[in-house]
């Protein structure tokens, strides 16, 4: 039987993680995320890809390959979250459940970060929790895809 | 050495999950969502008092009382989420990490339904994953709370 | 068989009607109204229980309750009906057909009043008729169970 | 001693009420309302009569003329109710009792029919209830014009 | 030679004026605004046609006409003029100088009133100043035919 | 068998299309585009009637009779489109495709000609194509009835 | 009896009327507006005071000291007119009819333009009319002191 | 003789006022502000009882009750204050004179706060001042009650 | 002499039309689409080139090389011509005329979807007709090159 | 030892006040005000200069100036609290402690009037409390100056 | 030959520059921008006069004047930037290229201070640069006049 | 020692300028500015890379790889500056001092061409000076630089 494999989508900016000694962005590096994502996803008899992108487009293709290969899409858009109705078009158009994650609280910083355009067709959004962000969506699409 | 208690707080109407057949409700009954947090904190060598509320002073009251006891605060607010700019003071003044609980999306929602005035003030945020978004919010008030 | 029984509502400051002398509230006293109201339910060979709060909560645990005992909602929320989410829901949430009444004509008034977060979940609205907007309200109900 | 006589007013494309198996118009025919509200009337010792235009025109004429004869008028003004001024203006400027009559919930259909400009010229308005907004609205006006 | 001549239009209601008394009308009736216009226009040596009409496309209808008959334009055009975008192209297409005319000061009135659709295609505005809004008007259209 | 017969209908004003000499309205007199559709039909082996109207309850009339007679309406309401939600409500109600056009490219001109209330209530729009705008919807509709 | 005086400010900028040939401009220099208002007040058998500043100070002080001399102004307050609450209020205090004028029509310019603050609290207003603007709002103030 | 008493009504989360060391709310706690109330009324021959609630119900009680006993009240309602129309209605139909009072500068804080549904219906508003914000508007209701 | 050519653009998410049976795209994939505008051009003697891309760039990038080519572009931006201001500064750069095509009605849809950036740069728009409105567009194009 | 100063503000047209009638004016003239703040201020061991102008540039040199001389300002800027971002700056970059003061409630007046854009550079602000606004602003400074 | 002279304009307050420690204007005083201009003016072999005021009407006065002297003017208007539509005027009718400029970065700042008014009306804008603001908009003036 | 090197990055459709003959792009081409820049540079004993780019993805890369290698970075993001956030949070995460630059005045061009999302992240802004907006960017950057 083939192994259960997801996708973990970052924007642009987002491999910038850990650079510097920003308080917000105080999690580690986009990598450790990764690795940590890739031995949870371990743990649970599971896989994961990691990939990072700083053109919409290619996040775009990324999306529209993904039916093929994976049983869901954790996805932080980065500043695209705010604008890119292309990005919405492809995650509604794409027929895997889609978690949308941000790693620090959105609300409480500038106002154009409050709104995401694409919220309304992920399946569902988890945020503000650092590095733990991703790991709950990952959990989140493992109890979804073994509970089907 | 004491064992490490949440609080989970749910706000007007939520009594009434599971009490019929509507599709954005067939998450079981909130007794159920309670049960299922109890388990995952015993798991978890922990505990977790859940306790629902029709009034925005009891909520109010059950967060000033919170920081006594509790090492954080799992908090669905139901419509009040909406605002209730007090119950926003509430949390914002009290010490306790809190996580802000969906379990629909509400970005597919009614347009009011978008914005929650207390998400700035909170932690975290988790939304749409029904009711997971509770047992996820504790795993992350958990990892949290052992990590520091 | 049962007699049918209607329930009507009034929120914040409705106990205070007819206790002075301004125009827009030269309506009798809200005990003078569920007395016509009561009256009427009377000549159609049914009841009414008619209550006031002016706490939101005490009107969402009404609204709550109302489904074992009545066939329909009479409600006038008073301010809450400007901004209270939460009645709302509850209003939603419940399965019986609810009339919204003004007193007044609240679009002749101040520019918040123009506005019901209610009307979009209450199967009617009566408004500006003074006392007569609950006896028709009433009539409505009447009318409404005794043709299904 | 003359009759009471009332003038009941419909607007654009209500003539069309009935014609289609449309769930929110399921109310029967305009012609079947009227007959409705002609035996409501003759019941109560009084008479109306009812009228329908297309031309926004026509019913401000009609509402000038109906000073001379009618004690009261029931208008359904469909979609001039949200941007007719004039029509706000010739009710505003007429000395009689006008209810503002919508047969659906306006508050559940599109963002544009949620705000009439004629309410607040009118002395009240009842909507939601089908054909029985009509009938309200008769018994509306006989009480007023009674009471006086 | 041909005598000048221009045209005075009115638009819903204003034929109303003078039969009430309330404080910002108490500016005669329409008929006498006409009598005073065409005793001005006659001592001026020129004519003056005075219509009023309740229905918007009439209104069109006479100014799509007044190019073959007329120097000039004198309109008041009621509530039309908040909302009428209709009447804005006729004026606007039509080659003759207008002059929008208002009675009392529109900026102390309702909120609507404060913008007139029709002000940009008029050659000028005269409000606020009643009767004399008219005559004024007249004034301006006879210093401008006679200037050029 | 009966022939295919559609119906072009126009709004205030268009009647004056190239009376004069103004560069967005270079595109012949409607009545020069009434023969051309009339031309175009008879290729098709279809008819069309073409009517104008400065009245909007003259084109609610219009659209009310057409669906005994035709297959289908293109509309062309003037400035109509911007406010008439009368309009739409006939539209709305009509069981006939309505392919609604603009002459000129109306994102280029005055901000208020940017929306059309109509156009969500139409099958389909076709804007800036000056006279072809109405030969293309024309071709449209012919498409439209013999694909059924 | 001493002779009828009216006061005449113009604001900012204004007297560089016709400094320059700019077409919105073409009336003629202030000073020469100035000339013939005297020559009309004149003609009346009365007096008028012209007065520019390009301090908003200045023309405060103006208006409040206009009450012991003249029997109405006319204010061209250029710019000030879309933001100066404190013009405002001093024309609100005054106890003399004002007539708000300007020069070119300003709903055909920028948009800051369209809305005058200083309109709500000025007896008429007179736009759009070039240098008549002037002297039709001196013939206004003559027929209200006449009438008095 | 009867001694003048007034109320001090404080809105919820205030009781937590001094209870941790943040710069906007260095102003000592509650007790301690109702402690100088209490002295400064005695001062001036007169009393104050001073409550706090974190109900908007048990406010608005409060607000009914108090004409039989007070002679003005003095009203921080925290968080309420932005929203509560309740509340707003509460002290519109009290016939006592109410004086708003902010502890910290609200102009200076998130967007929220810089309005108050409730500064319209008040006699006066006291704000930014600390501490003395309530005990200057003491000292105004006592100025109010003595000069009557 | 050479044949006229057209450039057909389609952006992000198009490449998916037909490939899952959601009604709003019953329309038939987009390589079959571009079939049919081939064999169209072909039977009118001209020919056209189709190209799809998710990225912004690319269709910037193809605008830019068009005016070498091409006699017209027909362009469905997808969900980027609701953002995409440096698409349309390329739309508006370019020489050649440019006709905007959208499968659907955009104004039945969200919100979001119903302003086009690009519109007021395009010479036409055509909407709604489904492949259709694809064919329209070219036939636009046709007229419009062979009538210069 | 130097004696404590104060300086006392007031802007455009409050030199007016007490000069007429008018309700919300009641309050005596500004002479009146500041002969009470300087008996006020000798009784409390300290003195207050009170100037008014008609000119934003004067109390923008006034609020310069002041930092050399007194301890603290009151100031009532008139309807320039409204707009003058200028006024402003000047307080915001003045190291003295200001108190906004406003002799009636803003908030039942015109919408404008609602809004101060000097509020949240002020130290407080006292409202609607009559001449006393400025009197208890006085003791405000005199606490705030002998506290530190 | 005449020398070219320049004018440099500052608005209100901003004679403080360099008088607190501040840092968003760490940039020396006035008096040291004004003195690096004049040598810069001086190296070009050309001058500049530098003027501050507080008084909105001086810095019309001196706009006005300048065109008889000066080749250009720098303006950095203060708040005055944000809102005086008569400064604009100003601007706009001499015939003076005017560079805008701006000490910090405005859109770093507050809300208000994101618009400049009289950025439409200047040849160019350079801000955030301190110092050098000036000095380079000296270049680009000097390179203006030179290339003509 | 290594030279100071700066970069100059242009966005979408930029490489256009002077193509053709349109007012507002009457500065030469893009490769003529960047042979401008790179002589200043040489003067100024520095260097610049000048790089343009269709795709909001390369610039991303460009300003992420610039950190090593370039002192400061010029931006004209063309039409990217009105809506890329991502754009913005590459700009403001990297270390390097941006000046962002414009050709033509956007503030006298349509209306979503007035704010940048960019601005304020950047260093500073010159805008509307032609090629000069870029040449003074660079004198900033180097005074910038060798003031440090």
């Amino acid at each position: 039987m083939n192994q259960t494999r997801y996708l973990c989508l970052s924007g642009p900016n987002l491999n910038l993680l850990g650079d510097r000694d920003i308080s917000i962005y105080q999690h580690g590096s986009l990598d450790n995320i990764h690795t940590h994502l890739q031995q949870r996803a371990a743990d649970l008899g599971e896989a994961i890809d990691c990939l990072q992108f700083n053109h919409e487009g290619d996040l775009i293709d990324a999306i529209q390959e993904a039916t093929k290969t994976y049983a869901g899409i954790i996805i932080n858009a980065g500043a695209l979250a705010h604008y890119s109705y292309s990005l919405r078009s492809a995650i509604g158009s794409c027929m895997l459940p889609c978690v949308e994650v941000f790693i620090s609280n959105v609300h409480g910083r500038e106002e154009f970060r409050h709104e995401s355009v694409l919220a309304s067709v992920c399946w569902g959004v988890i945020g503000g929790l650092g590095k733990n962000s991703y790991l709950l969506a990952l959990d989140a699409l493992h109890h979804h895809t073994n509970m089907r």
